[in-house]
């Protein structure tokens, strides 16, 4: 058989297998199954100084006839073609209310949580418990409803350690019934947290009290206590993650790219990137993951660096 | 064959039977497996003025040399025919300290908790975390070893829902890490609790925060709450629990015997007895009972009963 | 302000917004958050006729130097713009050997089964294990490596309900350490569930049997046996899955839309969709789907409909 | 103060600590807490020989009017003071039916199963189903109810590893819905586990299907096979177990105690005793223990002798 021939009956073969809905693997093979995770997300860092005058903004040009009521920015990483996610995994945005005015209430499957930024006499409506809002506060919202209660559930799950009698461990994925985690003993439990372990950093998880699990099936969220002097140690993590600066300022060094941050700022972090922290003054940085969805499918995976990283880059570049 | 002749040979049976290490069922199966528990535990209530009156005299009778370093007092139900139970699964007893007097160090396997009734200046310590105690604390005791920290485990476990990043809810059964559940937080509880929940009684159990479950895997804690007013509803519940009156007075009614009681006293409950309370003012009851053994097993029940219980008789008698 | 200038204004925030890596969420919050799953993925057919001919083609073009030993062909799904998947969530191909090759081992992260459809005298090796393959086999495979047993998994798992004694079961997610099930097992399982339950269909899953879970954990496996005569009640599931037709001939409804299938047949089932199933003569329909993902997050939902789906197309259309 | 008066006034106070139903424990905390379990259960052996007849004697002399519908011979542990009991948590026990006879539906709380040693054209009825009985088969006995099927718990549980679909593998305790264990698949599946383990034992446990846990939450069942040649390693156990020589002869040596045991002996072997075996012929031995009650408490432990055991004693002695 002559080389064209030959050729031909591969092109031939080729386009058979694309009319047919099927797509050889050969050709694709290392793409599909990389040895680590490939993630399209970038690092990413949007500022608070523009996330404020653009909610602004909204918050006097979107009147309510224009969608108002859900007058919310998400953050688009732009490794994501123009997809309105902070990473693949991950939806992130700023919400903006004018003095008096209330978001409309809304069921969504998805979980959610509101982290404050700023602001004050804010509350939201869960499950008809009527949750006070401030800044420093994490505040979950799996569904919203009427309101027939206020601050209920932290009457219902008073202190570490002491449920309601009868109260059992859930047997299946859920929410915590404990529906807002107040910035005073966030803080507290930093300070604590530190006395013993030292710094750079100290980290808390918020979890559900009656299991100890994730707040949320699907998200887990985290605070990070970082105290200036030194950078901590560079980990990677399977999942990505958005970081906000609750308070403070310093610089990530995120897979080599130095960005600097400071109070509000939202950071996109990659799945398996290298990361490590350094402040400039005692600084708290809020985050939201998706480890959950990975250790609940047996695919979490994480690891120390050993050497601190190369800085090859800063944003922006 | 003749009804004697008849007779003899059941005789040489039974005697066979009893000589190769056997039981015939047949006399004894309904003793055996009754159709509710048939518990040997009686309903009790141990005065703490008598418990506190022998206890100061073994303060000063029992010196070291004589095992002052095991000063303790325990409960012993006059059903289990002179065993040093409060009831056929809980230990409960009275440990005196004499001032600058302190217990030497001891391992053991069943669990141990320690609940404060008087005296101040006073620590216990576990896992080499010396935990200060003061009245209506709880304080965990599952193995006590030399002092290297004091009050870590309530800086590592500072606040509800807050853990340590990386604490992994429990594969398997162990006791709760955070090693005190003091007053204050209890109190504030059970405010809190009765806030929504009106009277007159609010309960909480003390739970491992990394899991939600029971302190230990053996024994559960709870704290119950009576308001002046009336009596609660009556319930049964399958496993015994041991009382101590933290505060307040009032009377219990269990198995239609009614126990008037005052601070410090200390009441055993009986499987599957019916349970009322009634309080002449603000009470708290302190609670120990082997509910996580019969849950594991899947044998623990729990009704309540639709009449008040008639009152038979007082105790004592 | 004239209307005008409002709308230079809002064109000037909204390119603003886009330039600063953000989206506006009111434009397209219904998009976002539907009511119902809104799946890309389309209901599919490959036939076998067609698979098994390319498959042949290829083993004759495409040598081991042209990337033959990853000679496989992947299911195309319409829907996902030329993407190399059969569902959204899971990915289905052809794997064809001629006589005497071997499959290069390689190790996937993701988890993957083997269903055999055609061939003898074929083995797989996982974790050391070389394990045979006959038609109607289920083979899992989450990674390969050199062969130092022969069948070992099925020795140590050998009969229903028997373990190794200390084979605990597994605390976190994992695959089945039994790596095959044998046709002849799966044959006589549904004829003995027909036997009490009657038809038209019998539905098995395979499991682990150390816990009687998945046996993957990303992914579950079943059989679903349909009898002749009438259409099985329809269903929807969230989550997609993939058919092969193992054996027998019929046709199933997917979302209106009639596909007729035959031995060997593969068919794509969206999220949600409303299917159900009618048979010719007794037949065999292998299942996988990403259940177990959706149930680990708390997002499985599965409803039956009250009526039979009325047919409102055929495919090919 | 007088030796004299001194001790009137310590015999004064252990009078009216007695006279309180108190104990004080500093006389007996070394015996209320050894360093390790010290049971009251004595090494013992019943011999199948005077168990059978004895049974058969019961047969003709305990009619129906005498009880001969529980006409059951309890194992009674020396140790246990005439307690009907084989260990201080095990009951174990002789049933003997006339043919023809059967035994009255009861219901019982207590998880009970029964190993079959003889006979044939035997059923037992749980849950509705009616099982079949034969030698060396394991059958579970929660609670028995009226017939409604004739092994229908098989067809459910029709093979390793296969369940009807939609079975989830249950949250709490529970016993397994696979009622009966049959010698043919117990009997294979230890040879295969020979195969691959070599001698001179292998150990199967039976588990429920669903879960791959023990039969019962209280109880787990074991079949051991030893081949003769040498002794297997001895280990000590928490918890006490009941063994039945299902088949073969050889020898046990129990905390030094050598019992020699032939086809249907019965053995009682304590918590924490060092045992270990050997066979002068291929030998199965069925077990029953208590371990999942001390693993369900964090209490199980395990250990294996790094020597063999020295011989001290022979039963009888």
């Amino acid at each position: 058989m002559t080389q064209t021939s030959e050729q031909a009956r591969l092109d031939q073969f080729y386009a058979d297998v694309a009319g047919y809905d099927l797509k050889p693997l050969w050709p694709i093979a290392q793409e599909l199954m990389p040895l680590e995770p490939k993630p399209r997300t970038v690092p990413w860092l949007w500022r608070w100084k523009t996330l404020r005058e653009l909610a602004e903004r909204s918050g006097e040009l979107i009147t309510i006839d224009r969608g108002g009521d859900r007058r919310v920015l998400s953050l688009a990483n732009p490794g994501l073609d123009g997809a309105p996610y902070a990473t693949s995994t991950l939806w992130g945005a700023v919400q903006y209310l004018n003095p008096g005015e209330h978001a409309a209430a809304h069921r969504h499957t998805p979980g959610a949580i509101r982290f404050v930024l700023e602001g004050d006499g804010v509350y939201t409506t869960v499950d008809g418990d009527a949750c006070d809002m401030h800044p420093g506060d994490l505040v979950l919202t799996p569904r919203l409803q009427p309101v027939q209660a206020r601050n209920r559930s932290e009457r219902r799950y008073p202190a570490k350690g002491l449920l309601p009698a009868g109260t059992s461990a859930q047997p299946g994925p859920g929410h915590s019934p404990l529906l807002a985690y107040r910035w005073a003993d966030t803080d507290a439990a930093l300070d604590a947290l530190l006395e013993d372990d030292g710094g750079p950093m100290a980290s808390l998880e918020f979890t559900d009290p009656t299991t100890g699990r994730p707040v949320m099936p699907t998200m887990a969220c985290e605070m990070h206590r970082v105290l200036p002097g030194r950078r901590t140690t560079a980990s990677r993590k399977v999942g990505s993650s958005v970081l906000v600066v609750h308070r403070g300022s310093g610089a990530s060094v995120i897979n080599g790219t130095r960005l600097e941050w400071g109070p509000g700022d939202m950071l996109a972090v990659p799945s398996w990137a290298a990361v490590d922290h350094e402040a400039t003054e005692p600084s708290d940085l809020f985050a939201i993951t998706d480890a959950p969805v990975l250790k609940a499918l047996g695919l979490y995976r994480e690891a120390t660096l050993e050497q601190p990283q190369e800085i090859t880059g800063s944003f922006p570049g």
